[in-house]
């Protein structure tokens, strides 16, 4: 299967190359972000001083633009390191993390929309919907379809726009490049009873790219091996409302991913339109 | 029995608004109110920028503030949306962490209780003293009573000044609203071995408050959620010293929190006087 | 043996002093560096505007200044509290996290070791190696011998150089005050599957030199302690590739440490030359 081997690749790389990912984010998920790249055998920094971060980057093979606790001086720190990703050629994992819920956070997106060019943006889907619906103002919202919360047509226009892959995550993951549209099935639902998982996906996207130029497959990689990770987790959980233990499972099923579990229990299906 | 209604009609609400607490805190046990929060069916966000703290404040349906890890610009972000909630009748939770330790503390704590109404302070013994300490200064801090540590008579007495519920958590726990008192005695010395323990108490109360105007009651009943679920996450660990396991136990019986623990385990005495 | 002595008496009085130790640290690893400190059972204060730095170090009975995710205000809180310290004998203990990656960095770093005098200094390989060579530039580096990555032969010049004890933690750990030194063989390398564990030996080594005035004897204890406990955490690991279990193993076996652990497992050489 094409699939299957592109993705066989991509772990390999990432074995290989060992990626060190630089991360801006916030204070709430930075420990479980770093332990998630560490778990697939890559390496994660966090540096968000605007003195700093462009250096930082030169060192790295992926940048993760965490919007999460956001400040002013985290938005300069993702400008500078942004534009230096871009001269390098580096990419770029946006996550919008409460983009809609206050101005800073969608001036903030706006302002990084215009000045960087980004590879990926992962978010859920209100916060997609957002950036979808502030760009379409004033053309009206229309053009969405009455399709389940037309996670398809969202992920796919906002990724023509901007010339990137977009991954909506939730209940069904949505990875589009414009072109092709992949939908994933996995997960399980206790992923949203503890704090960080979107953050922490965001990180495993951040790991992919960093070891393969193949964008959308990375993409769609990272979110198929967070959502069989959600699901051996909770298959593991004696208190099946133990989010303590939860945790600690998820952390060790992603670090005990293979290509055959994907083969085994990978939901995905290739949408061509 | 009374409490034991109220309480499940507090619970209630949770499963059913699902609150949003919004937090204004430290990095250091962040993670862990979030989770917490979550842990009760609840929402956390976090976010601190006085930029936009007002208008997440408006989403939410509690704020707590935490002064742990603190700094200038988190004591104007703590103005900002504290003002902010008191605007819109949204309850608040403060937290004076190491309170007393530095005049920085002292000062955002006068600031606070100044320019803001809080429906609820809870702190170690310690803290909750400094508070009384400082404002009875100038009256001498003779009032106090010499029972053990005068629990019962500081927390009535600043819950009476400041018009608002006062929670002392220890050995044995106090709650005052200034007319009634209640003292719980659950809890295990456990809770005292790993860090967060108060905050995510704090994050409890938060979220009981963001689900009923019974300030009073919320507060006691997230107090004996905490007291409870060390009571079980300590019997439930093997290894007696492990902090690792007894944090994941902890959370664990966070959400494994009911009424029928409550009901079979709860040490609640309460005291009219 | 006077070693196991030495150490037996550094375990007493961290049990009988319950040392505070004041950390400016990072927001990745603070909450397990807290843990950490009080596994061993003394306690934590994180804090670290510059406006209550200096009163805070009062209080405490040793200092970390971590440079993980470093920004300029840290650098003026690590030199108000590094002074402060100074002045009333607290020891210092710096883990220049990622120093050499940026000018911001190695500027800190430069500001520290010239206006504070820290008591030990704990880093990777690489951390030291940079600060070996920012030195030695102007004399070249041929000076570092052609032993395996020169570590006994670098953490004796730092030593000597900053007239403080040195440690480079590794596969080999190396610890040395200039005119002794000790190699140690314990750990495992899951230990550096988890992002923190660095950090979280500059903590227990804060707690050690908290609570005794043998500098050297106390690093050396702190790193052993960490050694043995990421052992016996792998050995209770039934995922091997668990790094969520790995973690929660490790804080239960720094608190289970016991000095007939160390006398059954250490692997320390005393070197001197």
């Amino acid at each position: 299967m094409f699939l299957l081997r592109d993705y066989k690749d991509i772990l390999k790389k990432i074995k290989n190359k060992k990626p060190l990912i630089h991360h801006i984010t916030n204070y709430v998920t930075a420990t479980d972000c770093a332990n998630t790249v560490l778990a697939l055998g890559a390496s994660a920094v966090m540096a968000d001083d605007p003195l700093e971060v462009e250096e930082v980057v030169i060192h790295s093979d992926a940048l993760v633009l965490n919007m999460g606790t956001l400040n002013q001086q985290k938005i300069e720190a993702f400008i500078l390191a942004g534009r230096k990703a871009n001269d390098l050629g580096i990419p770029i994992i946006l996550d919008p993390v409460g983009v809609g819920g206050t101005k800073l956070r969608s001036e903030a997106l706006k302002r990084i929309l215009k000045e960087i060019k980004v590879s990926v943006i992962r978010g859920n889907m209100s916060e997609i919907k957002h950036i979808y619906g502030i760009e379409e103002m004033t053309r009206g919202v229309d053009s969405i379809s009455d399709s389940k919360d037309g996670g398809k047509e969202i992920s796919k226009a906002i990724a023509q726009r901007h010339k990137c892959v977009v991954a909506i995550t939730g209940e069904i993951d949505y990875i589009s490049d414009g072109n092709q549209t992949f939908s994933i099935r996995n997960g399980h639902k206790m992923l949203t009873n503890i704090t960080g998982t979107g953050c922490m996906t965001t990180s495993l996207i951040g790991v992919c790219c960093g070891a393969t130029k193949d964008i959308f497959m990375a993409t769609a990689l990272a979110i198929s091996i967070m959502g069989i990770a959600g699901e051996r987790a909770y298959e593991d959980l004696q208190d099946k409302s133990g989010i303590g233990s939860f945790k600690v499972h998820l952390l060790d099923a992603i670090g005990g991913f293979t290509i055959e579990l994907l083969e085994e229990r990978g939901r995905i299906d290739g949408l061509s339109y």
